[in-house]
C-alpha cells in the first residue's frame, strides 16, 4: 500500500474593503486547503475577515495571516521603506487582529503569508525580513512562515527556528533558473486551466516546472499558490484540484 | 485593624497616531492603574500601543481596550450610525489586536473601555450598546467592562454576565440626579488639582459627589477616571492619586 | 414644430478606489449626461476620478461633485454627526478636488449631489444641511445642486441662490405621497429594464409615477437618477436611454 | 540709495491631523513670509487647512502646497515605490484641493514644495521627480516649485519651464560639499537660535554657509527653511526673522 501525496493550495482571501470585493471567497473557500486573510492593511475590513475565517472554518480549510504594507490605496503593491522597528509593531498588530478573529470564528491561525511589495521585498532586503520574522517569532514561534523558496524570509524564519514552508506559483511562468518570469514580460501570466493544472500536478509529483525555454527545472514545493484576484481565478483553482485528484494528489493544509 | 481601601485610577493612553502625541503616556502610567489603551481606530498605532503595554507591564498598570468607532479624522467623538452586525467585527478587531499587542509585552488585556462618541451613544443606544456587548461575551467573557453608571452598556453586560464597572468622573461637574453636566454648559468640567482630588477622595470614601448646586449625591464607582487629553492631565492625575494617599485609599487595578 | 424634450440622466461613477471597482464606468459614460464623480471621502482615489474625467470629458457628460462623510470603510453609507463647522470644511476640500481633476481633465464641474448617508441626512438634517449649502456658496456660488424634492438641502439651497435640480428615482418604488420606498420594505429597488424605463419616460413626459398602490404622484424631475453599484446597472441606464429616445426625448445635462 | 535685500523664509504649516496639532501654526505665520500647508495626504485635515489659509492670507504670508505620499501613519516620511502615473494623479489632488481651500480662504496658492521622504527622493529618482513635475506644469505652469539645489526636481522643473527656487536650511549643518549633513549624524541639526540666524543672516547677505569642517561654501538660496516640527521652532523662526531684520534683510515671499 502506498502513501497518499498531499499539496497544499493556497490563495488570498478577504481582500476587499467594505463594499468592495475582488474575489468569490465563499466559492474559493470550498477548492483550497489554505486561506491566506488580509488583516485590515492592504485590504480586509473586519466584518470581510470574519465572514472569510467562518468559512475556512466551515470547509477545514487552514487560516493564515496574509500581512502587509499599510497600504489601502495601493492595495499593498507599492514597496514601502519603512523603519524595520516600526514594520515589527504593524505585523504584531495585523497578527494579533487576525489571530483574535480566527479565533471567535471558532479557528485557529496556523502560519503567515506576506503580501504583495512586502513579499518582494523580503526576497532580498535583509532588515525588512529580519523584521517580519521578528514580529512572527515573538508573536508565536509555532506558527508556519510561507514565502517564495531562497528568498532571505524563509531562510531567516529558519534560522529563528520556524517552520518555513516554499511556495511555487501554477499561475506564473518560471526562467531556466528556477525563478519567476517577471510580470512585465509577456506570457509571465498563465490562464490555461489545463496548463495550470498540469504545472500544479508536476509540483506536487515531481518537484519540478517546465521552464519558458522548454528546460525542467526543480521546483520543491509544500504549498502551491494560485492567485485570486483575477477574473478567471475560481476556474484555475477548480482545475487544478481537479488536475492534483486525478494524479492521486490529495490537496491539504502543510500542516 | 481596618482593611485598607482601594480605588481604581484610569486615564486613556496611546491617543496618539504616528508622529503625533496627546498626552505624556510614560509619565501618565507612573501614577494611574489602569490604562485605557487606544487600538486604532479613533487613534494608537501599532508601535504607540505597544510602547504604552511594554510601560504599563513595568509599571503594573492595568491594560484594558479602548475600542471605538472608525474615525481618525473625527478621534472618535463622532456618533456613527453603523449597522450593530458592522460594530461587533469592529470591536472584536480592536479586541484582538490590543489582545495581542498587550501579550506580546508581557500583559494581559484585562478590560474593555468604549471611546468617545461610542460611549455616550451606548448610554442609550440599544442596539449598539448590545452590539458592543456582544462582542466582548463572544471574544472574552472574562473580560470586565468599564463604563458610566446607568447606562444601558453596563446593564447589557451585566446581563450577559460580565463584570461591569461603574465609573465617576474626578474633573467633571455634576448635576443634582447624579448626571453629568454638559461639556457646553461653563463648569462642566474642573481643572484645579486640589478640587479634582478632593473629589476623588469623596468617590472613593463616602461613594458622593457635591453637585453643581450642592447637594450630595450618590456616586459609587468601581474607578476614577481623570481626563488625559488636557495640557494639565499629568498634575490632576497626580493630585488625585496623592490625595487618595493622604485619605489613606491605595491605587490600585478593580480586578 | 416642436420643441424636442430633454431629460437628464445621473449615475454615480469613480466610486472604485485603488484596486476595487463597483461599476463599468467607461461604458456607463457613453450612455448617461451627468456624472456624479466621487471625491476620495466614499470612494474615488484620485487615478479613479482622473479617468472618470477624461472619460467624461469625451463623451459631453457633466461632472458633478459626488461630496460624502469621510467613510471609506462605510462607503459613505452611515450617518455620521459631524460638526457643522467641520462638514463645510470636508465638502470645500471635496469640491476642491474635483474641480482641479475636472479641469486638468479639459473639463469643468458644473454641479453638486451629496452622496449615501449624507445625501438620506440632509433631506430633514438641517444644520447639516446649512453647513453643505454653504460650503457650495462659499466655493462656487454658479454651481448647481441635484437633491430629493421636498428635502431641506433643495430648500435652502434654494434661499441661497444656488439652482437647485429635483431628481427622480427610475428603479425605486414610490409611496402614494410621492416618497420613496423604503429599501428594507420588498420591492422598494426595481430591476426589470422595461419597467425602469416606463417609469423614465413617465418622468420625462408626464411628470409622474405610478405608486406602489397603483395611485398616479406628481414627480416632478429635473434629472433621473439609476443607481450604478448593481450588477444589472448598466443595462437599467440603456433600456432608460433607449427608452426615452423612442419617446422623443433626448438626453441631454440639465445645465 | 541702495536696493532692499529681501529673503523668503518659508515653514510646514497644517501639519496636524484633526485634534491632533506639531506646531503652532498662528505664531508661525506671523513671523515668516511663505506656508508650505500640508494637503491631507501625510497630514492636514480639511478644517486645519483652511485655518491655515485664513491666517496665512491674514499675515500676508504666501501659500504653497507640501505635497506627499499618502501616509498618514508615516507622516509622509517613508519612501513609497509608487508608480509615476499614480503619482502625478495623487499631486493633482492635493494641489486641487489646497488650491480650492486657498480661494475659499481669500488666498492664492503660488508654489509647490514636496514634503518628507518625497523631497527626498526627488532629489536623484527622475521617474518621480518627472511625475511631480508633470503634474505642476498639467495644473498650473504659473505655480513655483521650491526644493533643494541641485536636485533632479528642480533641474525638470526648470526645463519644462516652471519657475524654481532653491532653498537654504537654516537648522542643518552642511558638508564641504555643500549638500546636508544626514540627519543620523551628530550635530546635523541646529538648534541655537543665535547659530541658526546667523548663518540665516550669511545665506541672504552673502549666498554662503559655513560646513561642518570650518570651510565657507556656497549656498545660494531663494527661500530659507526653518523646520517647524521641533519644540523650539518658534523661537528659531523668530531669531532668524529678527537676525535678518538687524542685517537689513526684509523678510518677504520670493513672489
Amino acid at each position: 500500500m502506498q502513501d497518499m501525496i498531499t499539496m497544499d493550495l493556497n490563495v488570498d482571501i478577504a481582500e476587499g474593503f467594505g463594499v468592495w470585493r475582488i474575489a468569490d471567497d465563499d466559492a474559493l473557500l470550498t477548492v483550497v486547503s489554505s486561506a491566506n486573510v488580509a488583516c485590515g492593511f492592504h485590504a480586509g475590513d473586519p466584518g470581510t475577515m470574519r465572514r472569510a475565517c467562518v468559512t475556512a472554518v466551515r470547509h477545514g480549510v487552514a487560516i493564515g495571516a496574509q500581512v502587509s504594507y499599510r497600504d489601502l490605496a495601493g492595495f499593498g503593491r507599492r514597496f514601502i521603506d519603512i523603519a524595520p522597528a516600526e514594520l515589527v509593531d504593524d505585523i504584531l498588530y495585523q497578527l494579533s487582529a487576525l489571530r483574535g478573529i480566527a479565533a471567535v470564528s471558532g479557528g485557529r491561525m496556523t502560519y503567515v503569508k506576506p503580501h504583495g511589495a512586502l513579499y518582494n521585498a523580503i526576497v532580498t532586503h535583509e532588515a525588512q525580513a529580519a523584521a517580519v520574522v521578528e514580529a512572527v517569532r515573538l508573536f508565536d514561534p509555532s506558527l508556519a512562515v510561507l514565502g517564495l523558496p531562497g528568498s532571505r524570509w524563509l531562510a531567516l524564519a529558519e534560522e529563528a527556528g520556524l517552520e518555513a514552508v516554499s511556495e511555487a506559483f501554477a499561475d506564473r511562468a518560471y526562467t531556466p533558473e528556477g525563478t519567476l518570469v517577471s510580470r512585465r514580460e509577456p506570457g509571465a501570466v498563465l490562464s490555461d486551466p489545463d496548463v495550470v493544472a498540469e504545472r500544479a500536478v508536476r509540483f506536487a509529483t515531481e518537484g519540478t516546472v517546465v521552464a519558458v525555454d522548454g528546460s525542467v527545472v526543480a521546483a520543491r514545493a509544500g504549498s502551491i499558490c494560485v492567485h485570486s484576484d483575477t477574473p478567471g481565478a475560481l476556474s484555475l483553482v477548480k482545475a487544478v484540484r481537479s488536475g492534483l485528484a486525478q494524479a492521486g494528489v490529495e490537496v491539504a493544509s502543510f500542516r
